[in-house]
C-alpha cells in the first residue's frame, strides 16, 4: 500500500486507485523536492520556534508558563502541516535526524492535547470558556483536521499508533460535540473547510465508519447559513465577510459553480471528493464535475492559479481574471491539485490531470522559492514598474518572504511537494476501469518508478525542458494483456503543434480522443515505449471574454508558463510599454546558468523566463499576458 | 458673501474667490437638485430614525435610554452630513417645514454635547472612559469634522449661532486636547481625515486663528507612522492596514502620489488646499498640484471615478484601473470634486474643472438615483451578465440600495447637490487675477445666475444635451473693462472635433490655449455672448498603459460617459460577447420618455445610455469599455 496521502477502503467507488508504490528518483520534480528536503523542511522547526508556535503548544503541555503567542487562531495548523510534510519525507527518504525531529514534535502535540481530547492552544492557553463557541473564526475544526492528516501520515510514516491516537481522541471528542442529536452540545460547522478531507482518511486508517459519517454531518450541515448566525458570538470578529465566504452561502450539492474564498472553497471540494469516493454516492459526484468544470472553464488562470479578489481571498466572477489583482494564493493552487487528484482517481478522467500538471508546474511552484527559503502567498501574472507596495499585508505582497505572518502557504507547500510521487501514477485492474481498461495510468510525467493495477514502470525523462518520456514496464502480469495508459497532455493534443509520436510513429488525435493513450498488449518485463511531446515555444491567446488581458499574449512551452521579468528587458524599455509582434519568430534556447537551469523563450528583443520562477533574482515588474502591437 | 461652504477670508492666498451669490434656476442640474430638495433631503430624518442614529443623539442627551445603537463608531457623522445638506438647501430655498427639521436636529445635537464640549455617542453611550484613546479606528476626530463643518452651514444659513457654539466648544475641547506641547493630553491624529477642512472653515467663520493652526498641526502630525503605534489600544480592531490606509504612511507634503484609501486621501487633500490658500505656503501648494496630477493622469476612471481596489477601499496602482472591480466610491467622487474646487481656487486653472465637471456628471452623479431614493456606494464601469453577487456586503454592491449599513454615500451626495451652485461660478477682482485678468469665471455650465468679480451673469444652456450656452452680463462695472471667462471643456478642445464658436465665429484654440475663453471689455448690462460647444458623439480609446480595457472603446458625449446596459442589447446577445466596430457610424438620438429624459448615441444595433442613468430600470450587465471589432 502507498504510503501517501489517500488510502482508498477496498468498497471505494473510483475509476482508478493511487499507485501502491511511487518514487520520483530524478529530473524536474526531484530536484525541487531534493531542496524541499535540504532546506524547507529541516527549516520549517525553526521557523515555527521563531514564530511561537512550538512555545504554544510547550505551555498547552504545562511545559512553559505564558500564553498564546501569534497572531492567529491556527497556528497550531502550521506545526499540523510541517509534521504531514516530514512524515511523507520520512517514509520517501528515512532518516534519523528527520525522524527525531518528527518524534519530538509529535510528542508535543500528545503532551498538549487535553484530557477530552481537544487540542488547539489558542483556546487552551486563552479562552478555554469559549471553546466550540466561536464556530465562524475559530479554526478549530481546521486545526482537527489538519492534525488528523498529520497524524494519519505519522502512522503511514513511522507505523507508530501515538500520533494517530491523539488524532482518534480528538476526534471522537469532536463526534460527542458535534452532530443534530439529543446530548450533542454544538449543531453546526466550522468557518473553513479541512476537517472533512482529514476525517475521511481518519477512516480510511482505522476503518472505522463514524469518521466517514461525520465528514459527511459537517459536508451536508454547510450551506444553510448557520455561520452568519453563530457571528454574534465571535469576540472581536463581528465583521460579517458573508455566507459564501466560508461556503455557507448553498449546499455544495446544489451550487451552480465556485465561489467565496477559495481555499476553503477547494478544502471541502476535496473532502467531498473523498466522500463521494468512499459513499459513491452519484449526485455528489455530478455536483463535483459540475463545480470543477466551472471553475477550470471561467474562473482558472493561466498559471492554474485561482482566486482573483484580495478582498475576502475569492473566486471572482466568470472570466473575472485580472492578472495583476490575482490573489492565485499558494494554499489554493495545493488545494486545486489535491481535488483534481481526487477527482481523477475518482472519474479516471484526464483533464483532471491537465489542471493539476498546469497548476503544479506554474501557479503552485511560483510560491516555492528556488532555494526553498523564500515562499510567495499570492501569485499574480503581473507586477507593474511602479507599484507602490500599497498593498498592506507584507504577507500578500508579490515578493518573496521568508516566513509569513500568517503562515499557511510554505508547510502547505512542503507536504505537497513531500507527497508529490503519490500524485503521478495510479492503477485500475481488470478490463472495466473508467480509463477503459485496467493497468497502470501516468498521469504526470517525472522520473521515477511507479507500481499500480498489477504492473510496474520506470520512467525516464527530462520533462519539460525535453518531451521525450520513455516507460519501460518492469512488471506485469505474465501471459495476459495489461494496459499502459499515458496521458497526452492537454497542450499537445491541441492541434497546433506536430502530433505526439510513439515509438517514432506519429499518433494521430483520433487515437487519443480523451486524452489517454492505451496500450494494451501483452507486456515483456524490460519493454521501454517511447513517448516523444511535441515540445515548442507557443503564442497562448486569451479566451474572448477574459475582459482584463485582452488584445494580450502569453508565452507557453509545454505545461510551462513563461514570464517577462523587468531584468531582462532590453535597455530602456518600460514593462508597461512592451510590445510583442505575434508574427515574430520563437525560439527555445537552453541556459543550464540560469535560474537553476531553464530554458527561455525569445521574439524580437524579449526574453522570457518560466512563471514559477520569478522573483527569484531582484524584485521587479513582471508580466505573463504581454500586450500584443496589433492589439 | 456667499452661502456655499468655502467663505474664504480676506488674506486667503488664492488665484480666484468664490462667487458672492450663485443660483441654479434651471436645466439639468436644476432637476437633479429639486430631486433633492424633494425626495432625497425629506427622507433623511426617517432613514436616521430607522438606522439609529437619531435615537443615539437622544439617549447621549439623557431623553431615551438605552445604548449605542448602530454597527459604526462614525454613525452621528450620517446626522451631520445631513444637516449640512438641509442647511445648504434651506439656504438656496428657505422653507417652514425644513426649517422646522433643522432646528429640531441642531437642538439634539446641542443636548448630547457633553458638558466639556465632546459629542460622539458610540463613545459617550458605550465607553466613555475610551475617548481619544481609539485613534486608529475611533473617527471622533472624523465626526467632529463634520459636526463643524454642519453648524458652519447652519449658521450661514440661517444666521443662528447656537450650533455653531456647539462646534466652537467641541473644537475648544480638541485644541486643549490635541497638541505636542505641555499640558496636551494627545500628541496624534484621527485616523479618517475630515477635521482639517472643517476647522479651516470655523476659522473662516470665526476669524479664530487658533482653528487654522489646530489644522495644521493636524496636517503636519500625520504621515510618521503615529497611528500604527496606537493600534494596540483600539480594541477589537487589531487589524492593520497598512499606513498608507490612513494616510500616515508619509507626510502629504513629501508623498509622491496618491494612495491609500481613496476618501481619507481626499478628505486630506482638500484639507491641505483650505490650509494653503490661507497660508499660501508655496510648498503646500506645490505638493497639492503633484498628487492632484500623479491622480488625474494614472488613478483616474474614464467617470472620474477614484479608488481601483475594493481591498483597503483604496488607490491602485498608477494605470491599475479594472472596470469590474472598481471601486470608485460616490464619497470618493464628492471628496474629489471639493478637491478639485478648491485647485481651481487657489491657481486659477481650468482643468480642476475640466475633472470637476468629468467627476460630477458621470462617476458622482451614478451614486445618486433617478428618483432621489435609491443609492449606489460603489460605482463599477462593468457588470457582467453573470456576476454572482459574491460581493459579502450589500453596501458594495452594483445594486442601487435605499440606505447602507454604512451610510455615507447618500447625505455626503445630498450636501454635494445641495451646495452645487456654488461649484459653479467664481471672481478675481483686478486683472492680476492668475486667470488672466479680474472678473468673473464660469467653471460650470448650468442655467442660473452668478455674481462674482464685481460683476454679475445670467446663464442659459440645455447642457449637457446641447452644447449652446448663452451667458448674459446683468452687471459689470461702469465705464471700465471687465473679464467674463468661459472655460472651454478639455472635451471640446481636445481638436479632435469641430471647434467651439463665440457668437458664430469659430475659435481657434490658440485663443484658449490655457482652457479658459477669456472675453475682456466694457461690458453693458443686458449683453449676450453666445457659445457654441461641438456636441457629437466620440469614440474613446484608453491609454495603452490602462490594462484593463486595451483593445476596448468607450462612447462619449459632451461631457457625458456612456455604457451599456443588458436590457438595450439586441436580442439574443450577451453582455460578454457583444463587440463594437469603430469605423461604424455614431449617432445621438434624444429620448424624453427614457431614463428622466436623455439623449442615448446608437452605433450599429448598440444602444447606450448616459452612465449616470445606468441601474434604474432593472439589474443587469452594464459595461462602459466596449471591446473592439478588431481588438
Amino acid at each position: 500500500m502507498s504510503t501517501g496521502p489517500i488510502r482508498l477502503t477496498g468498497t471505494a467507488h473510483t475509476a482508478l486507485r493511487p499507485a501502491s508504490a511511487a518514487r520520483i528518483t530524478g529530473g524536474f520534480w526531484a530536484e525541487r523536492r531534493r531542496v524541499n528536503a535540504a532546506a524547507s523542511i529541516p527549516q520549517g522547526p525553526g521557523k515555527l520556534e521563531e514564530a511561537g508556535n512550538l512555545r504554544n503548544l510547550r505551555a498547552a503541555a504545562g511545559a512553559e508558563p505564558g500564553g498564546f503567542s501569534g497572531d492567529y487562531q491556527f497556528q497550531d495548523s502550521d506545526v499540523h502541516k510541517w509534521l504531514e510534510a516530514a512524515c511523507w519525507q520520512y517514509a520517501d527518504a528515512p532518516d534519523p535526524v528527520l525522524a527525531a525531529e518528527l518524534g519530538r514534535i509529535a510528542a508535543l502535540l500528545a503532551a498538549a492535547q487535553d484530557e477530552d481530547g481537544y487540542l488547539q492552544t489558542y483556546y487552551q492557553l486563552g479562552r478555554p470558556d469559549l471553546r466550540w463557541r466561536e464556530l465562524a473564526w475559530g479554526h478549530e475544526l481546521y486545526c482537527a483536521g489538519h492534525l488528523i492528516q498529520a497524524a494519519v501520515a505519522h502512522r503511514r510514516a513511522t507505523g507508530q499508533d501515538a500520533l494517530l491516537a491523539v488524532a482518534e481522541r480528538f476526534a471522537g471528542h469532536i463526534d460527542a460535540t458535534f452532530g443534530a442529536g439529543r446530548g450533542k452540545a454544538v449543531d453546526g460547522v466550522g468557518g473553513h473547510p479541512e476537517i472533512e478531507t482529514a476525517l475521511v482518511e481518519l477512516y480510511r486508517e482505522t476503518g472505522q465508519r463514524r469518521w466517514l459519517s461525520l465528514a459527511g454531518y459537517f459536508l451536508d450541515r454547510r450551506g444553510h447559513g448557520a455561520l452568519a448566525d453563530s457571528l454574534g458570538t465571535d469576540r472581536g470578529h463581528d465583521r460579517d465577510p458573508g455566507a459564501a465566504y466560508w461556503q455557507d452561502h448553498a449546499p455544495l450539492r446544489e451550487a451552480p459553480t465556485v465561489t467565496g474564498h477559495a481555499v476553503r472553497q477547494l478544502y471541502l471540494l476535496a473532502g467531498a471528493a473523498d466522500i463521494a469516493a468512499e459513499t459513491g454516492e452519484p449526485e455528489l459526484r455530478t455536483a463535483l464535475e459540475r463545480l470543477w468544470s466551472a471553475m477550470a472553464r471561467t474562473k482558472t488562470y493561466l498559471t492554474g492559479g485561482l482566486g482573483a479578489r484580495h478582498e475576502g481571498e475569492a473566486f471572482g466572477d466568470p472570466y473575472e481574471l485580472p492578472p495583476d489583482r490575482a490573489y492565485a494564493e499558494t494554499c489554493a493552487a495545493i488545494a486545486s491539485v489535491q481535488f483534481c487528484w481526487r477527482m481523477a482517481l475518482l472519474t479516471g478522467e484526464a483533464r483532471y490531470a491537465d489542471l493539476a500538471e498546469r497548476t503544479l508546474f506554474n501557479g503552485f511552484l511560483s510560491g516555492v522559492g528556488l532555494d526553498g527559503e523564500r515562499w510567495l502567498y499570492v501569485n499574480p501574472l503581473q507586477v507593474r514598474e511602479d507599484g507602490e507596495e500599497a498593498h498592506p499585508h507584507s504577507d500578500q505582497a508579490a515578493r518573496r518572504t521568508p516566513w509569513f505572518r500568517c503562515a499557511c502557504c510554505p508547510p502547505n507547500a512542503m507536504r505537497l511537494l513531500a507527497s508529490l510521487p503519490h500524485y503521478v501514477a495510479s492503477g485500475a485492474s481488470g478490463a472495466s476501469g473508467a480509463s477503459g481498461a485496467g493497468g497502470l495510468q501516468l498521469h504526470q510525467y517525472a522520473t521515477g518508478a511507479y507500481a499500480a493495477g498489477g504492473g510496474a514502470v520506470s520512467v525516464e525523462t527530462g520533462y519539460p525542458w525535453s518531451g521525450r518520456i520513455a516507460v519501460t514496464v518492469t512488471e506485469a502480469p505474465a501471459g495476459e494483456e495489461w494496459t499502459l495508459s499515458l496521458r497526452i497532455p492537454e497542450w499537445a493534443r491541441s492541434g497546433q503543434g506536430a502530433p505526439a509520436v510513439l515509438d517514432g510513429a506519429p499518433l494521430d488525435a483520433a487515437s487519443t480522443p480523451d486524452g489517454w493513450l492505451r496500450l494494451r498488449r501483452r507486456w515483456q518485463p524490460g519493454e521501454t515505449v517511447l513517448l516523444d511531446l511535441p515540445l515548442a515555444p507557443r503564442l497562448t491567446r486569451p479566451r474572448p471574454r477574459v475582459d482584463a488581458v485582452r488584445g494580450c499574449v502569453a508565452l507557453e512551452y509545454g505545461p510551462l508558463v513563461y514570464c517577462l521579468e523587468e531584468q531582462d528587458l532590453p535597455g530602456g524599455v518600460a514593462m508597461s510599454d512592451v510590445r510583442v509582434d505575434p508574427d515574430a519568430p520563437l525560439a527555445a534556447e537552453r541556459r543550464p546558468d540560469l535560474l537553476g537551469g531553464v530554458t527561455v523563450l525569445t521574439t524580437g528583443d524579449l526574453t522570457a523566463v518560466p512563471y514559477y520562477a520569478w522573483a527569484n533574482r531582484t524584485d521587479g515588474a513582471m508580466r505573463v499576458w504581454i500586450p500584443r502591437q496589433d492589439g
